[in-house]
């Protein structure tokens, strides 16, 4: 919950002892500390227009309407933006109630493998509040795309590992022209970027000083 | 894993305590039991074609790109069509090493509250697993839409509710038209469906048959 934002917990009959441990959550301890405590259902939703039940069981007769979390991601953001909606969760083991279901205007279905059955509920938990936070339209701005090298970088590379390769060896007089453009293509392929064009210059200038260092011995 | 339909598990150093009891996960045993279990990434991640690494730390720098996780999805699952694609974790409390992400194509970003810091490591797998099943185009057949009730039924409801009202001493002779009006929207708005409009003819009609009864006490 506090990954995603959201920090109004409501507990009904919480496990006493596992409530009391989950309270030294690292950094959600507020949310557990603000959670409120009710003996049923109807009171802890009742401030909500929209009440929202999760299940596991899509082949269950449910007697209301159940929509997959896609579906539901959209329905629920859309009637948040004018009153509190309630994501109502049952015990891992059991999941919730008929009589819990009975207070839902509708469930909804997180789309997994119907013979696996149940889902941890935390993970379950996380995977709702993902699909109401996703945006698709979201831009994620850290990161600068690099810009593409230029060619006259790309040739100079293209020289070096010429010059490396004609120094060792691989260079068949004869077919050296066909050689040289089969190289300029395998650099352009490489998709190089700045700032590692600078790199690769380096390296292989370094390279090169050292194979003509091994050309001079005798 | 299992709920999403994931089964190739590898594991890099895992902590042999937490493994071994993991092992003895319900319904998921298979995928714990068919584990392979490495001493460093790059034979982990050998037979890929993308590594993804997944980090919590939007602000650091990464020297990757680095995309949100609604945007990776998209490129993960383009990959996946043609080639394995690995999906590299850290632990839950440190996240990758730099050595880790130096295997990694790019990275993803659950898109978390930075203020929290790092998420439940489980959390995380099972959120970006749903990313990859997720399908807004999938259709949920378990519910047949009710079908909206007949103007006759709504009329039959309309005409028993308002010989209770008029029974129950509601209707003012001077207003009675209008109270007539009234309770004929009013009745519309309730957007009963069938099988339920059968449901409420019942019950109107018992709780007229009780009125009545007491009509004819002295």
């Amino acid at each position: 919950m506090s990954n995603f934002g959201v920090t109004d917990l409501r507990l009904v009959n919480p496990y006493d002892v596992a409530f009391k441990e989950a309270r030294s959550a690292v950094r959600a301890r507020y949310i557990l500390e603000q959670a409120q405590v009710f003996d049923s259902v109807a009171p802890a939703v009742g401030d909500c227009a929209l009440v929202v039940g999760t299940t596991a069981q899509g082949n269950r007769d449910l007697h209301v309407p159940l929509h997959r979390l896609e579906t539901a991601g959209a329905l629920i953001k859309r009637q948040l933006s004018s009153s509190p909606v309630a994501l109502l969760f049952g015990s891992e083991k059991f999941g919730l109630s008929n009589e819990d279901m009975s207070h839902c205007h509708w469930l909804l279905r997180i789309p997994t493998r119907e013979e696996h059955g149940s889902m941890n509920l935390g993970q379950a938990v996380a995977v709702c509040l993902y699909e109401l936070v996703r945006n698709e339209g979201a831009v994620e701005k850290r990161f600068e795309a690099p810009q593409p090298v230029t060619g006259e970088d790309l040739e100079r590379i293209t020289i070096l590992v010429l010059d490396l390769l004609d120094r060792s060896g691989y260079v068949n007089e004869r077919t050296s022209k066909s050689t040289e453009l089969k190289v300029r293509r395998l650099v352009r392929r490489l998709g190089i970027r700045d700032p590692d064009a600078e790199t690769w210059l380096g390296m292989l200038r370094q390279i090169l000083w050292k194979v003509k260092q091994s050309d001079h011995d005798p």
